[in-house]
């Protein structure tokens, strides 16, 4: 139990009047925001920490709604490949040799870095997760975990997971760490898990009382492949399934149909959108503001760093309304309080933190500091334009999650970066081979 | 004359065989590079500064190929609008009460982004330009500056400027700064100058030994416009009047034909790239591949701050990398090393600053060193592709232009920060007006 008072900050509240705030406060006690606004601290509010907000702006932490994170390790890893060789000739490879300690050194790097970016809690779907649960637990994030089955044939299993297995993960670690840990099960995608295994994954989630995390329509082949297999779109085919049944979170969605979006809008389905990694695999625009006029609930996610590069959403939230305005020709599609919407409460609402994503007395305290006094960020004009389209990651001074400050004066009170940094850096250069780490030729 | 030594820092040197050292050392006598490598100290050479490399990248500072700085002002003030009220409705209006102060402190504002940023050069074309230069004067930057003119009628200008007043400014500048400052003359676009002014200032440029800087091909209808008007495209109708007999930047050249890249690259043309204001105004995809395929010298700007919201040119190539790929279907497209080369020495050789951009014995000294040792930053597999896709500019430690140290260990050695945000942001709300001021209104 603590008490944190922030003075004197201005605010994007991201509540329903799009409020923001001028030279404002506000008091957290525990894990919750209990005022907002000039007379902020109830009576006989005692503050244990007062953080001097002048010259910052706060807004709600940023939520990353689809991920691999142990994948840090393959940061830089693949780069300028197509989507065929990115795989096999080295995301495979790498994988080939993970073990779960890797995996717990990979998570905590990227633990590392989303705190420092103002991400409180992911939405992570890899493998051994139970080492990423350890993680989310020692950094005091939140998390919802799905540990990634395939369902084709013995040769499709990696990292040792069975559905029984999962099975085991969710029972052990469902709302664990106070509740900042849940799970979901974690089938990869319906092109790598038969019919007949998705039917048992989901008999599954009802059982457990969880919901699904799987990949959907990627690729335009994806979608020719399933409607050659099973006559059905891919979303048409899950949904004959009951895979929207359980609370699902559909990641990607690229190549979408009117129906396909009907029905998603219809199960409530949530969809992750990553557009970082669509742009550097050439994999193509997803229809976001089809979605949200449908009413679907699309969060933005960093998804592997192999692909994306960085676990950053605020990047993803920039590229995301930029790429949105080019590709519909209309540069007031997906405006700057939107995306921050997106980057933010729908993920909180995506992962069951619903009552996250907003500056607002009741709210969740998952709070990040801006530092505003620099060049690239004045004059304040438009203080949340200057965060999607002029701020960067570090400039986020402090990241408070449930009330806790992990960053504090751009320092992680939860983890001990050097020794994460110098453990990840030699298990990435041993995953990838002495052989292959040379320095890669360029031609341009 | 100073001589600095740069010790064991890893150097993606952007060479001809792209080579990339790890732990080197880099010497610095005066303006220029005199040894990278090993050994690098010549005879006597005793070093004035010694900064210590470890744990940093060193790579060759970033030019700004096309900008419109002082527009720092108007940051923020433009969001989330279509082209021409964003034009009309905002940049007009502020830019109606612009005056020459305002101009100073605006550019005073950039150049402590620019530096910040690693940015070290910049072709900037804006108004009261006198001004600018004098920024660039104290600041200790590089920039081939352009005081832009219209040639419809009087109705259209803007800022003081005629033909005769740029052509003043010219002989006033041109090497000034000890050759820091070159200068260029600046009509606005073939769509604001008439055929005949154009010709005077072809005229006049061959007069004073100095090239052009305009806009080219922005969008379908200016394309479609100067057929109608002129019979030709942009490009030839620019190429008929003899406008690239000169040394000439056509900024953005969106639009172009076949034809047109031919064209360019004949006339050895200089294309600065945009791609961020082209998202956010959804101004379409230039053919960056097929313009480099051609030979042409494309290089990479940050426009204006009013539609760009950054100077930040190492987010201008991830953008433009991102951007390309997807474009083409081809995550090949525009790899990191060459990316990095546009963002430097492609810009160098537009501006003139030709001996730049480049990590070797005999090249200006432009170098600028980010902090590695940060978690977005490991694993350090690919050190170009960390750059490119997951550093920040405010990575950024230390930044060296003609050898003089403009940032040292995050602190500007040249301008007044704090003066500069005070008077920038001061007379940025003053431009834009009291009553326009109000925190805008958000829907979404």
């Amino acid at each position: 139990m603590s008490r944190i008072l922030i003075q004197n900050v201005d605010a994007l509240t991201l509540d329903e009047q799009n409020r923001v705030l001028k030279s404002t406060n506000i008091a957290i006690d525990d894990k919750h925001i209990v005022a907002v606004g000039d007379a902020p601290a109830p009576r006989n509010f005692v503050a244990d920490e007062i953080i001097d907000g002048r010259n910052h702006v706060a807004m709600p932490a940023f939520y990353n709604a689809h991920s691999h994170v142990p994948m840090s390790l393959q940061r830089g890893w693949a780069e300028d490949l197509p989507f065929d060789r990115w795989l096999n000739e080295r995301i495979w490879v790498a994988e080939s040799a993970l073990t779960e300690e890797d995996v717990y050194w990979g998570a905590a790097l990227a633990a590392c870095e989303m705190i420092r970016n103002g991400v409180v809690a992911f939405a992570d779907h890899y493998f051994w997760m139970d080492q990423v649960a350890r993680v989310v637990d020692e950094a005091g994030m939140k998390a919802l975990l799905a540990w990634c089955i395939f369902g084709l044939g013995a040769e499709h299993e990696v990292g040792g997971a069975t559905l029984e297995r999962t099975e085991e993960f969710v029972r052990h670690w469902q709302n664990a760490g106070d509740g900042r840990i849940k799970t979901t099960l974690g089938p990869h995608s319906p092109y790598a898990c038969s019919p007949q295994f998705l039917k048992r994954v989901v008999d599954s989630a009802h059982k457990l009382g969880v919901g699904i995390h799987l990949h959907v329509a990627e690729s335009q082949e994806q979608v020719d492949r399933s409607m050659r297999e099973h006559g059905k779109s891919p979303v048409a085919h899950l949904n004959a399934l009951g895979a929207f049944d359980v609370p699902t979170i559909a990641a990607h969605c690229i190549y979408l149909s009117d129906e396909d979006i009907a029905i998603l809008a219809e199960k409530h389905v949530n969809v992750p959108h990553c557009p970082k990694t669509y742009l550097k695999l050439a994999m193509g625009i997803a229809r976001v503001p089809d979605m949200l006029a449908a009413g679907i609930n699309v969060a933005l996610g960093c998804d592997g760093p192999a692909s994306n590069n960085t676990i950053d959403v605020l990047e993803s939230a920039r590229i995301a309304t930029l790429v949105q305005k080019e590709a519909r020709h209309d540069p007031e599609a997906l405006p700057v309080m939107q995306v921050l919407k997106l980057a933010t409460q729908n993920g909180a609402r995506e992962m069951g933190f619903g009552d996250s994503g907003v500056l607002k007395p009741g709210a969740r305290a998952d709070i990040i500091l801006f530092h505003f006094d620099q060049p690239h960020l004045i004059p304040r004009h438009d203080l949340a334009a200057n965060i999607v389209h002029s701020a960067r990651a570090n400039d986020i001074d402090y990241v408070i999650a449930d009330g806790q400050v992990l960053l504090r004066k751009r320092e992680l009170t939860t983890l001990d970066e050097d020794k994460i940094l110098r453990q990840a850096e030699r298990r990435a250069f041993r995953l990838v081979g002495q052989e292959l780490r040379q320095v890669r030729e360029y031609n341009c």
